[in-house]
């Protein structure tokens, strides 16, 4: 018997990551077969640049796969088996705001975490809410794999405004930093072992790692983190701008005042606010990088194809390291019932932590959709931390959902990165400014 | 039958606040009649001025009151039936330096929140379970009542060390808001309402205030808080330096972002850390005002009092606002079931708070001790700060019980008043310098 064949859409076509998702998928289609790809975005003129690229590869590279692309949501959602959503509400224009505001008062600039987050969350929830409802209406058994930042607040979102819905909160930074361990200590990959890990999205710690023969691999590993935080000394990794390599290297610090666990490295901008704000460029961030960079460089790479009609010479690589949403899509599809890191509602896994949390943690996912491992009691420290940033990330859905003024600035006034109150509201009512179009309004 | 006449023991006799509160209890036997009043503190010069003045006093106006002093504890507790303890650990000395070390790196310098706290805590706990050891040896079904600060950490040690002690943990910060409270709309005291409040030690807030025909008085209240916090327009009250004056202006913008509650005032510390820090003399702190100010006074007039051998023109006056103390042994003593706020394990008061977490509630107290309104659930603005909060504080006995220098830097991190992990560790290692007679070592 011949192995299924999915259809699989992804939601925000016109991204700077579809085409090194698309030239993935294709490298993986003996594991995961396609009979259909499509693309679906608000912005046409972004997709079709980006579409038009990788209806030439895919022409090329496997003729069989029924590629469109379409802003249409009914023409998108029909007939699909897995929606892979990775929008970008507001683009990197609003990204660059969601950063230079928050250092304007001092305080950490960064899209997913601290006050940039909260934005991002708020101009991000009711776009992925539609797609989830669109989801249902046109192809109600599919899945949709979310990877759009940021994930904590999309999937209290979802979980709370949604709770039936077939949608995957999912991560790719463990996935990532699992890489860097397998690496550091001469392991091809992160599949040589097995992970225990809790806390919520971008703020959370490893508690286990173990090879196939029930090796404890933490020792090694924290050594090289003791040492040399995340940083690796071949470059092989994905991320090798400066920014990147210093919050790799932050990793050794956040390891000290946590000496049993491994670091997420987002824990940064909470725990090291004060050197991340001294440290950064605050005229130019990550944002304009991207800008200027991948950004420019996709882009014209997708034109030069379509000029050329050919994709045989492409600069486009595989993202490696995005084959987790493959994993993700084949354990739905194939009940392969891997482990994975998972955004999931913490229901009692966590004990000593409310039931009602979207918490980070390894699940065993298979065709009726995942089930996360349970973990016990945390320590104080974390256990700290994450009622403080999960307060902070409810206020705010909170906010979204009655239209209030208040919950929003008790969500940022709550937030770690953030020192007072006062603080807190001048960076609200400069956010309230900026995101006018994308914020419900704020009574 | 004649009521039964108790003897009470002051634990930190030496404290400047003991004449007040002997002339306070003196003025109170109609209510709490006294056979027996002794002090006893560690430090036999200190004690000894103050003790001899209290002599004159009893002598003057209650001859029928056996007193005596001792630095012997078997003296001290045998035939107790209520133990004050007022202890100060350090004296104002450490004071200053747990108001000043935070200062030099930028954070609240206080003596019961943030980093001021920690170290005033560590100081505390070993001598506080002394003297519950000692109560406990001698005195086995006495009470001890414990107002020594910073209350939060000492309730916790004490919950967790001698978790059958009969000592109840009080603090007055609450019955001196009440008090305003009750002024500020026109009421002679906080005896005229009854209130629900929730949170932790200097860090909660009121939910409800009623009178005794069950009229809501919040509304009142709030409009004056929104519009001069909690500062009256007749001065009436005890705190009139300017220090105190500000904290109470500051309850306005704590209502502001909670403005369904009345706040402690101490929130401004964790909440309006930057301003705090940024107005506060850090030259010139509270330790320094009350070291020049009340301290000088008290001695002085003690002495005077002992050279004149009489305290009919005594400048001592009852300290008013200490009767909830007076009404603590009342409610012990004859069964009264008062309601009054204490500090006191959870288990379960708050249902979303965990159940062995030591916090401030509305009790009421009868000749077995104390019980605890239940609250409810909490919002998660409230909820999301007090985890932190208690975290900080479990934190910092942790590092006791164990002699922990990762768990106190953890601690320190934790708190809301301190920016970063790196920030933590410069004030840790300059407090261990400070407290070095006084802490465990920390490996």
């Amino acid at each position: 018997m011949s192995k299924k064949e999915s259809s699989i859409l992804i939601a925000g076509g016109g991204s700077t990551y579809t085409p090194a998702l698309v030239v993935m998928l294709l490298e993986s289609l003996e594991r995961l077969p396609l009979r259909k790809l499509k693309l679906y975005d608000n912005d046409e003129e972004r997709q079709k640049t980006v579409a038009e690229a990788c209806k030439i590869i895919i022409k090329e590279r496997a003729p069989g796969v029924e590629f469109s692309y379409t802003t249409d949501p009914e023409e998108a959602f029909t007939d699909v088996d897995i929606v892979m959503a990775q929008l970008r509400v507001g683009k990197y224009a609003l990204r660059e705001l969601d950063e230079k505001i928050p250092f304007k008062h001092g305080v950490v600039g960064q899209e997913t975490c601290g006050p940039g987050g909260i934005a991002y969350g708020l101009r991000s929830l009711g776009p992925i809410i539609e797609l989830v409802d669109y989801m249902e209406k046109y192809s109600p058994n599919a899945w949709m794999l979310n990877y759009s930042n940021p994930a904590a607040i999309v999937a209290e979102g979802t979980r709370r405004f949604r709770p039936t819905s077939r949608i995957i909160n999912i991560c790719d930074m463990p996935v990532c930093l699992e890489d860097i361990m397998a690496r550091v200590i001469g392991l091809k990959d992160r599949k040589d072992f097995e992970t225990s890990y809790f806390g919520l999205n971008h703020f959370g710690w490893w508690t286990k790692i173990v090879n196939h023969e029930g090796m404890d691999l933490m020792p090694k590993i924290s050594e090289h983190v003791k040492r040399q935080g995340y940083t690796e000394n071949t470059q092989k990794g994905q991320h090798k701008e400066e920014s990147w390599l210093e919050t790799m290297r932050a990793a050794k610090e956040l390891h000290e005042i946590e000496p049993e666990f491994l670091p997420n490295t987002y824990l940064k901008y909470y725990l090291m606010a004060d050197s991340t704000v001294e440290h950064a460029n605050k005229e130019y961030t990550r944002a304009n990088e991207i800008i200027d960079g991948r950004e420019k460089d996709v882009f014209s790479e997708c034109r030069r194809i379509t000029e050329n009609g050919t994709a045989q010479d492409t600069s486009f690589k595989s993202n490696e390291h995005a084959s987790f949403i493959t994993d993700l899509a084949c354990a739905l599809t194939f009940n392969t019932k891997e482990r994975m890191i998972l955004i999931t509602e913490n229901r009692g896994a966590i004990a000593n932590f409310a039931y009602d949390a979207m918490v980070e943690l390894p699940c065993i996912v298979g065709k009726d959709g995942y089930e996360p491992i349970s973990m016990g009691e945390i320590p104080t420290f974390e256990k700290g931390l994450m009622e403080q940033q999960i307060a902070s990330e409810k206020l705010a859905v909170d906010a979204w959902e009655q239209g209030s003024y208040l919950k929003l600035w008790q969500a940022l006034a709550m937030n770690k990165t953030v020192p007072s109150i006062a603080v807190a509201k001048e960076i609200l009512d400069d956010l309230i400014v900026a995101n006018k179009e994308f914020w419900p309004e704020l009574k």
